[in-house]
């Protein structure tokens, strides 16, 4: 008897994965965490029921999140990654190596300790000596930052459950105030396909508070829809066309889906989509 | 009691659609025929159990197979479409003014039958004094054509099935002495996702015959891993840059998903994806 795994990206449309061996379930004070091997997607990690990365195809989703602000920056030095908890993005920050010191602010400590223990291709460079974690609400820890940052990644689960705080005006607001000069933000910003209206509201808020927000996508086959959008703020810059072309023939084969064509290709959006989600 | 389509991407994946309405089931004696109403993708056209095209989302897959080749050719006049029976294809050739006549070959009678009955949204094009209609296997077709093409379509089935014979060299072949100096050849080229083996081939097969032959993608939620890769061959031309600008500037305004920075960014491929399916 084979057992599924059964994801629902809505009331009427679901994405089932075969499970061929189940390896763990906690549940920690935020959400259930689950953790299991699949034929076609290897192994999954879930949370509250919604896949968050697949062994498979998380390198498109953490490649796309991170190289695209980190080759616009010119020199980023301090990245906070928000979220993130699987330690898929800190792995992609750190192959810049001009990257000094990265902050992962997780609020669940038991995804790190869960991916720690089953997913060492995501969480291989959280034990990095220019990694710091603390297990806090980003949305408290914003509000009060310590130090500058040149790049904030948020790195979060969808605006329902414990990821619903970090996609307002006032958590924008606040990270741009803990932006150094120049600084960049980008944030996974949900399915336009399926969810445009949330969509719609994230960039209204980010519009709130940084001049032009600015939608790039990629797409990622275990995610609802296939396609996915990640939102970037900075003051001043033109994300599409500002590309730090040698540091990236520097570092370029470490990349699977992120080049210099794909950077600028991925700003191109259907027309479509500009209109539905109002970007 | 609600019942679900449950479309196979492979043994341990599928996608499940929940139905709010059967329409019809037919069988040809080609294929199944399955045309149904659901929650998120509207009215939905399987064949042999697989989704073949789907109210919601049919307009990328459409638009970027038509497109893409008739603004590269400088005065695509002629054209020709193998499969497509629905209709969808025709449809957005028919937006180009400078188009005479186009031909679809399709085998499958039942086909543009049950699409001219349930999928008006598609078919609509398919009375128009400029379209001819041949119910007649496109392999035999091009192996003694009566007239030239400046541009092929191949609006396929995947290479299971009937459609297997429109994905071989010998099938390109004729292919390319169909086509009028100049001409241009599309095809839909499957998941390089799910299957970058048969994509593998199918370019090996085009490569044989052209020069050298492209890819370019395209997010289409309802198909197998959301990205769906098109087969671009001609002679001589760089399809991300030829463009005929002036042309789509008249008719910008009638595509949702198409437009002249798509069309630029389409070509733009991961180096997994060029690896992979050596492209």
């Amino acid at each position: 008897m084979s057992s599924w795994f059964e994801a629902s990206y809505s009331p009427g449309t679901r994405l089932s994965l075969r499970i061929t061996r189940w390896l763990c379930t906690r549940r920690s004070p935020y959400q259930t965490i689950d953790i299991f091997d699949t034929d076609d997607f290897g192994r999954v990690l879930a949370l509250d029921g919604v896949i968050n990365v697949t062994e498979r195809d998380e390198f498109i989703y953490h490649e796309m999140l991170t190289h695209v602000p980190l080759f616009v920056h010119p020199r980023p030095g301090r990245v906070l990654v928000i979220g993130g908890g699987d330690g898929g993005t800190v792995r992609e920050v750190l192959k810049h190596p001009c990257v000094e010191k990265v902050l992962l602010v997780e609020i669940d400590r038991e995804v790190v300790a869960a991916s720690r223990e089953y997913l060492p291709a995501l969480s291989c460079a959280l034990g990095d000596p220019r990694v710091d974690i603390r297990y806090e609400d980003a949305v408290r820890f914003i509000a009060r930052p310590d130090q500058a940052f040149d790049i904030i990644i948020i790195d979060s689960t969808d605006p329902a459950g414990p990821g619903a705080g970090l996609f307002t005006a006032d958590f924008y607001r606040n990270c741009r105030a803990a932006l150094a000069p120049g600084g960049i933000l980008t944030a996974q910003s949900e399915s336009p396909f399926f969810d445009a209206a949330t969509v719609g509201q994230i960039y209204a808020a980010a519009g709130r508070v940084f001049g032009r927000p600015r939608m790039y996508t990629a797409f990622v086959p275990s995610y609802v829809s296939g396609v996915w959008s990640f939102l970037f703020c900075a003051d001043h810059c033109n994300p599409a066309a500002d590309f730090q072309s040698e540091r990236y023939q520097a570092c370029a084969a470490a990349f699977r889906y992120y080049s210099d064509a794909m950077h600028a290709a991925a700003f191109a959006l259907p027309p479509w989509i500009k209109h539905q989600c109002a970007v």
